[in-house]
């Protein structure tokens, strides 16, 4: 299937709220894949199926706070020198390249790396969504090694990591993304083909250009955004639970760059009620709760959303005063398994509160 | 030259000595390497003037925190892990090693990878003492390139660093020593046998040698170990200044580790006079003034002696109520011209006073 250059804005879109608040801006990525697609002419994305089971397939993205995104720019090469360095230490070429995570920017990082390659981004992702940690990602959960991973940064500085600790990873690279500036560009847990298909999350790019279509038509036809995205998300059967959480404004903000995350909560109030719900955030929003009672937590996604635009916002773009919808959805279901929540779920993040399911916690409060 | 048992403690003294207050306290360097030693029957010492132009020649040594180096023990083989690394990335063997610094538990720590690769260590070094940045080596100077170069840390994890720009080299191999837990091996400046004669500090490692054995024959025959340490440390020619600039009390220390180095001061007190010796220092001893007045600053050397033993302390075993002698000595020829003292020099250090030679200072406070 070919990416035309409407589907790339709609992925930018669909990616930005699937980021659950983090995966890093995604105006910036977009602004560079548009470019890339005016250099190459449009972008191919096959299917898991369409790959070969001794496929070398590179997952791929940047690592940082995405605070330090905003401000310190790509030089554009990042990814394809990370990526060749892949090639070189596996001694063969890369046949395919897919987002480590869907979320955010992260969701068209590789579509720029492919375009230089020349070779296809797969359909399908590392998290299903945005996380703040490399060891979050479904290989790691189904037991894959993150290494070798290639570490890129804009002055053209490069970092082969190798360890058999996928936690050791995490920390080395985000060490790195730390000493090179604050955020950094890495290819990790190469995997063959027959391993994208057995663990990836599959669908995840069609589903976000999808969701960005559904929610682009809506506001053509003057339809409700938010009804069309909450409607658009539950059909795409990955995500199979969408609702709006709360409408109102931010009355309150912490926010941080802390051991290279942006950490910190925001309260939302009602518009024409004194009920508020608090996020906490790491990169990514983390829990919501309404009036005190949790209506969300990981890995279930929560994006705060501009009330007139429908546009996500990311955590390091909130705002004093900005008048939000918070909008939840189900995680897909390979994120909320036993094993998948010890790395995904609310322990994972320092809670002690057991998962609910968003549905199920919302269904409560309505009953 | 063999280098025996005895000269391995030998060395240890000298090599504290020349750390200046830092390279790491060489006690955990001497017991590994007399193990090494037990296990290969001896390490051979050879002369720049004995290796090959086009040999491959490999600067090793620790990189972090010196208070975490008492902490966290090595695994014992981060050095060969690093160094066979880099053969399989230069595609051919190594033919000798040296410390990167001469100064405290470095300059041991390439005699157990020597053992172990079965090579000669090179008698030299790439800092005449001991520094706490990468890009204040000679090589740095002398406008060589950091890279490739190899961080091992005791879990096992590899990370081979790429970039022009020594600067970068050092912030992104320092934040790897962070994220690897404060300490890490690292193999860097990969030399060529003509490169090593052109810019390397020459006999380092065998003028550490003579000072710790001149120490060491005082102490047996019941002399003075400082007056023996000030003559052995001019007789080398490399060093041609050497003498004690206080006697005192430890009264007041400020340490933390701060960005992956120890930081702090140290305020020295005479024991039958309020005259008082502050010491400033970032892993090594910095500058010294003596009641205000400047008595040394680096490159010039600044190493705070227990008065007793006559041992050298490093910075992270300084403590309150110690006993100590602060021994200066002038820093090679090498570290003195304008070129150097742009790297290693005050202004390096953030100090806005000029370089003056130890020598100097204390030849006209005598006056």
């Amino acid at each position: 299937m070919r990416i035309e250059r409407t589907a790339l804005a709609d992925l930018a879109w669909g990616a930005a709220f699937l980021g659950s608040g983090g995966g890093g801006d995604p105006y910036y990525s977009l602004l560079l894949a548009e470019a890339a697609f005016e250099r190459s002419g449009g972008f191919e994305l096959i299917g898991l199926d369409e790959i070969a089971d001794d496929a070398l397939v590179a997952p791929c993205g940047w690592i940082g706070a995405p605070t330090v995104s905003v401000e310190k720019l790509p030089n554009g090469n990042e990814a394809v020198s990370g990526l060749r360095r892949l090639e070189a230490i596996m001694g063969r070429r890369i046949d395919a390249v897919l987002p480590i995570e869907i979320g955010g920017g992260n969701g068209l990082a590789p579509f720029l790396a492919a375009a230089e390659l020349g070779v296809p981004v797969l359909d399908c992702d590392g998290m299903g969504r945005a996380f703040p940690e490399s060891q979050m990602a479904i290989f790691n959960i189904r037991g894959l090694s993150a290494c070798p991973s290639i570490v890129t940064d804009a002055s053209g500085a490069l970092a082969v990591i190798e360890t058999t600790d996928n936690d050791a990873h995490e920390r080395i690279a985000r060490g790195l993304s730390v000493s090179m500036g604050g955020i950094a560009h890495m290819v990790e847990y190469p995997l063959s083909g027959a391993q994208a298909k057995a663990t990836a999350i599959p669908g995840s790019v069609s589903t976000a250009c999808a969701i960005g279509a559904a929610v682009r038509r809506a506001r053509a036809d003057g339809r409700s955004s938010f009804a069309a995205l909450e409607r658009a998300v539950e059909a795409t059967g990955l995500y199979p639970y969408c609702r709006t959480l709360f409408d109102g404004k931010i009355v309150d903000l912490e926010r941080e760059t802390r051991g290279g995350f942006s950490v910190g909560r925001v309260i939302i109030e009602g518009l024409r009620s004194s009920s508020r719900m608090m996020i906490e955030f790491q990169n990514e929003n983390l829990a919501a709760w309404g009036d005190g009672v949790l209506r969300a937590i990981v890995p279930d996604l929560i994006t705060i959303m501009d009330s007139e635009t429908a546009d996500a916002i990311t955590t390091e773009r909130l705002k004093y005063g900005q008048r939000v919808r918070v909008v939840a959805a189900a995680a897909p279901a390979q994120l909320r398994d036993a094993t998948a929540l010890s790395f995904v779920g609310p322990a994972a993040f320092g809670y002690d509160t057991p998962f609910v399911p968003v549905e199920r916690l919302n269904a409560e409060i309505a009953a």
